[in-house]
């Protein structure tokens, strides 16, 4: 078992943590290797399990220690596959180091996050500082899964165990290129929606027996994307949206078929809320519908439109002590003034908006997701000093006779 | 064996046909049933077996009589598959009578054409009936198939041979709605293609680091369809393309896709080649991808074009004698002037057209390729007649003596 001094390490722990392979969902012994390092600490540890009838149970931790204003740390331990894992140069649960980079899966997504707030946690209880108020850590096994066993429910549990918190940092990598690039302030909304048209199948020496759907599938692709939803606003860039797929599985030249699918995703600005994109982009499928172009004097296509997923409002966090104190120790250790962003993809960050201000800082995310993911031992380090120097800002800003 | 006496019902010949399950590529007794017949109709009949490497090796049929002027007609034995035979109210291969409509696979394509043809020599036969010149069968195995070891080699075969054709009729069906409605004497031109779109793959969020194949899709589909190609001629309706797929196969909704790919099929008039349409629709291709519209500040997407298999030409039969004894027969028969047309799917005839003019009269196509496939005995008849005037007139039209 790790002493307290080697947790003062973010490389030590990091590779611990590394060695788990919790692919997710699997928990790999990675939240029990956590567990055992925070109760080092002082911390209460506690691992609720949630399940679901339709996707995997999924282990979680709560950790809390201290009393007075709350500011919590979040996170996963679970990691994406590795892929070919002969393709990686070293093995992707070995932790090796090499030219001053550790290797492995998670290093940077996000096990490198939740090494450095341990790392900065050991080094304030080595310099003997008073505890500043209560810490805590939410730490999933489900935030690269289905994300339905994770954060959204431990934020619940904890709240009916009557625990508030004030402010939350979440450590996922946020940088694009060096460390101290970027911390992240709220992120746009985002929605998905399968369009399915229904035509009518025929030979293509017979079109006007057939309706082919794809005429119609056009229409909607050209209306979903020839105007702009808007310029964005000073915190968010313009909302904007992809198609993601169009399917229609018909391999017969000589076949017109019956029906095709077309999928898109939205990322959008906090100009929308999910029900007013969803009116705006109901309206450009129904106008695409009932207009002529490609199939001259036929009755509109019959088209369904289905919601993927859940939604996800756009959101910004307004607190500016929360954000000082993250800025102010990004600048004080890297040199550079971050900036302050909403772009990306989304995180449990979405979740955690719901309960408290939450902004988000970590490693940089070039290698997440890929082959040979690895981290800079400097990185590490620096954000270890940047964490540590944030739980200073943040208390001072938020001493516990406010609260 | 059948007697000569039995060649001449149409219903006899159509149903001994049917019994033999020649479901493409099986012969399944078809062509040897049919050559007993020929041969006691006083023909040579040769059943030459073509191969290829990629597709099943396919039995077909030439049989002939006679000298001087040469009349062929065209067809095949082989059948689409039945579906679901439980579907089926009487078995699809018994040929069983009900409410004066013979059922079975093959019954109006096209077994009912060729045992039509077959009564119609009979008849003549029984009817002491000269020898007009040369009359020929060529039926292959391979037309609901690859067509690949079907009609298209038994042309070279033949003309390997030294054999002549001076004009050609093919028994498919050719009518709509009922029995006289539909002549053809040529056919529009097929074209097909696969267009690849290479894109950039990425997370949606992230959409100026990829970049999305379904973008130029989108602007290439609009490009196909847009334009009129044509207004058609005298002799044919306006080209036509369809796009008869867009596929993508990404199911992920955060995930813009690296490649796309969209088919499509051209059905064209006479005033295009191949070649001419090829480059338009290059062309048309080319200026979509160029376009900016849906990705302003991106270099050009790749993308790949595949013709699929042979195309065909348009082509129009100018033979007057060959068309009006075909219309005379069948006007003489039905009471109905039939139209002239160039409309539907391609046929054999696209190969025969390189050899003789060609024209095409055979039952009503509703039932075919259908579950309960079945003809009327009075349209067998009708259709029996027709023949046996069509033989008659186009040998007056084209006397031995001047050939």
């Amino acid at each position: 078992m790790a002493s307290v001094r080697d947790l003062t390490d973010p490389a030590a722990v990091l590779a611990e943590l590394i060695r788990c392979p919790s692919v997710t969902p699997a928990e790999g012994g990675a939240l029990s290797a956590l567990g055992r390092m925070l109760n080092e600490l002082g911390f209460d540890v506690m691992r609720p399990v949630f399940s679901d009838k339709d996707t995997p149970d999924v282990e979680n931790l709560f950790a809390a220690r201290g009393a007075g204003p709350h500011l919590c740390f979040a996170g996963h331990t679970d990691v994406v596959p590795v892929g070919d894992e002969s393709e990686w140069s070293l093995p992707p649960f070995s932790a090796e180091i090499r030219d001053g980079e550790l290797y492995g899966r998670g290093a940077v997504d996000m096990k490198g996050g939740i090494a450095a707030f341990v790392a900065a946690l050991a080094r304030r209880r080595t310099r003997g500082e008073r505890s500043d108020g209560r810490v805590s850590l939410l730490i999933t096994g489900d935030e690269e899964g289905p994300a339905i066993n994770g954060t959204i429910k431990l934020l619940d549990w904890i709240a009916a165990r009557g625990e508030r918190l004030d402010a939350c940092l979440v450590g996922e990598p946020t940088n694009p290129e060096t460390l101290g690039d970027m911390v992240k302030i709220g992120r746009r909304g985002s929605l998905s929606a399968h369009v399915t048209v229904t035509g009518r199948q025929g030979h293509v020496a017979y079109p006007h027996l057939a309706d082919n759907p794809l005429r119609t599938i056009t229409a909607i692709a050209e209306a979903l994307q020839a105007k702009p939803f808007d310029k964005g606003t000073e915190a968010f860039p313009p909302t904007n949206l992809e198609i993601t797929s169009i399917d229609t599985g018909n391999d017969a030249t000589n076949v017109i078929p019956g029906r095709a699918r077309l999928s898109f995703n939205v990322r959008f600005c906090d100009l929308w809320t999910p029900d007013s994109l969803k009116a705006e982009l109901l309206a450009r499928v129904e106008t695409a519908r009932n207009g002529s172009k490609y199939r001259a004097g036929k009755e509109p296509a019959e088209v369904s439109f289905a919601w993927r997923g859940r939604p996800s409002e756009a959101f910004l966090t307004r607190s500016e002590d929360l954000i000082s104190a993250l800025s102010g120790a990004v600048a004080a250790v890297t040199g550079k003034a971050p900036r302050l962003s909403t772009t990306g993809g989304t995180s449990d960050a979405r979740f955690i908006k719901d309960f408290c201000p939450v902004v988000e800082f970590g490693l940089v995310g070039q290698t997440m997701h890929m082959i040979d993911e690895h981290v800079a031992l400097a990185d590490l380090e620096a954000l270890t000093e940047i964490y540590d120097r944030f739980i200073s800002r943040w208390f001072a800003a938020n001493p516990a006779s406010r609260v």
